[in-house]
This record gives C-alpha cells, structure tokens and sequence, in this order.
C-alpha cells in the first residue's frame, strides 16, 4: 500500500474513532489513549496527523463543514425546483448525520463553539424559499423569510429535542409537511416523494 | 418594615443581581463578590439566605419552575378554547421570558442541566392540539401528535438561535401563525388577537 494511502487510513481510522469516544463518553471525558485504542494506532502515528485531541476535534468539524459544503452543492446543482431541493438537502443531511458518527461529532462540536452560527443554514433556507416564492410554488399569502426562519427554528429545535439524533430524518420531514401543509401550493412540490415516509 | 418582608426583599434583591451578573458574563464567570456589591446585600445576609452561588442558581431554577406553573395553572383556568389556550400560553411565557431577568436567567440555567425535559412544554402543547382537534379546531387530516412536535421543535429551536432573548415572543407568534396556516380551520381559533403582532 503506498504510504500516502496508508496515512490516508490512519487519519480517518483516528477521526473515526475519536468521533466514537466522544459520542458515548463526551468529548471531555474523551482520554487520548481511549481514542488511540480503539483506533489501534500508536502514539508516534496519532503525532504524525495529530498535536492533541483537541486538534482533532478541529479536524472533526472542518470535514463536518466540508462534507455539508459537498452536500449542498451536490443537491444545487442538480436543479431540482427550490422547493424539492430545500426538502431533499435539509433531509439527506438528517439522514447523513444519524448514519454517520464522524459527522455527527462534527456536528456537536461545531455546536459547543462559542458563536457558532449554525453553518448557514439559516441563509440557504431563506434564499431557497425566497427561490420558491417567486417560482409560485409558495402561496400567495406566504411570507417566504417568516416560512425559512419557522422551518430553520423547527430543524435546529428537532435536534436539540432529540436524547440522540436517531430518527433526525423523520423529524425534518415531519417539519416541512406540516409547514408545507399550509404554505406550498397544491402540487408544487416537484418531488413530492422527498416528503414520502424515510 | 417586619423581619419576615426585610429578609425576603433581600432574597429577591439578590436574586436579580445574581440573574443580572448571570446575564452579563455567563453563570461560570459570575463572581459572588459582583453579585453581592450589585445586591448591595452584606456577606452576612446573603449567606442567611444562600450557602453559595450554586445555591443561588438553584433557587432562580426552582422560582422559574414555580413562575412558568403558575402561569399554566392561570391559562389552563381561563376557560379559553384548547387552541387560543396554546397559542396565548406560549406567547406569554415568551414574553415574560423576555421582559424578566429572574426568570430568564432561571430558564438558561435549567437548560443548562443534564437531562433538562424541558419543563414540559412537550406534553402540555401535545395535549392542548389534542383537545383541540377533539374541538373540531384542527383540520381533519391534521395529524396533533405531529403539529405539537413540529411546534415544540420551533419554539426550542427559536429560542436556541436568537443571540439573546429579545424578540423571542414575535418569533414564537410567527411560528403559530405559520404552523396554524395549514392545519386550524378557518376561525377556529376563538382569540384570534393572540396572533396578532405582539
């Protein structure tokens, strides 16, 4: 195996289970040789990517933030209407950060950080719903920026309600049916399965 | 003045300069010496009343509790239709939140316990969208159970994102106006005016 690759593994073999400690003890609780264990790498090796632990916890939250970064472009540029594509990436993103413990770490973390500012979402869904409004798929009477900051208040409410992010998914899309219910206008929805049971 | 109403305008004052510094560096970076020269109270008395400032703490927790179920017991017995009842309930609570140092700094520090429920806020919407749907309030596909989580996320949620707590009950008004878009039925709600701008 060239060495790069090698690296590679080791890196992500430490994020992993680093990302494992810190979600059943904490990232505080969190001991170095807990991490180093149960990733199976040696000192010298976890020195080599890493100065501490809280080193990788900044290596946690910047591959959280890339990965979300990759996530949204994905489901931009697939030209979806504004309204299905609000829906799908706010849901797939649920749906990645419940399946996937190195996301989800990164996810907490990013949140523990003072000013933390919700990594944009708040932006993203204004815009995609100001998008929808003019392509007529909101109701007339509809206030887009009130329906984005109701719909951002619901998503980062369902994840501070939640003991653990299992069934994230299902809460987002139980969110935007009962908003949509009284906004979206009939049929607008060009993806209406977005919404179908996850 | 009598002994009894002496000591106990000392508690309050103390109260409220412990919420006061609690809102201006944070709970951790509060000193009891800023807490006592704001109370303008001597070492002495206050430790008549508190044993430290976690006790402090502990009691702005325990006086929140009590506020916010005196506030229930109050709406749930103004004979109100289930709906204007969860709407008006949660709109003023915001808005004392927002308006009351005391109670506001009993709320962050309540949130800040490990496994806060969330005074049970859950519950008590769950069960006022259910009779409100026995009311024949919701409409007939409206889901309670659903709304009451999507509600409660948002009400959270808002609380969560606002950098402060000003505004809270604004945002908590716009989140019943938008959620009740979809599933109230027309006029249903008996105090309309409790949606209006606050």
């Amino acid at each position: 195996m060239p060495q790069q690759r090698r690296a590679q593994l080791t890196r992500r073999a430490i994020l992993i289970a680093a990302a494992t400690e810190f979600d059943l003890v904490g990232y505080e609780a969190a001991a170095l040789n807990a991490i180093l264990r149960r990733s199976r790498t040696t000192k010298g090796a976890f020195y080599f990517h890493f100065s501490s632990k809280e080193a990788v916890a900044e290596a946690l939250v910047e591959d959280y933030a890339a990965g979300l970064s990759a996530l949204r472009r994905e489901w931009l540029e697939r030209g979806l209407d504004p309204l299905s594509t609000a829906v799908g990436l706010t849901v797939e993103a649920a749906r990645r950060v419940e399946r996937d413990v190195v996301l989800r770490a990164g996810l907490l973390l990013s949140c523990r950080r003072p000013g933390a500012v919700g990594d944009g979402w708040d932006g993203l869904i204004d815009r995609l719903l100001h998008e929808s409004a003019e392509a007529g798929q909101l109701e007339p009477d509809a206030d887009p920026a009130a329906v984005a900051r109701v719909v951002h208040a619901g998503l980062v409410g369902a994840h501070k309600i939640g003991a653990d992010f299992s069934g994230l998914s299902e809460r987002f899309v139980e969110i935007w049916r009962v908003v949509l219910a009284g906004v979206a206008r009939e049929g607008a929805l060009g993806r209406p399965e977005i919404l179908g049971r996850t």
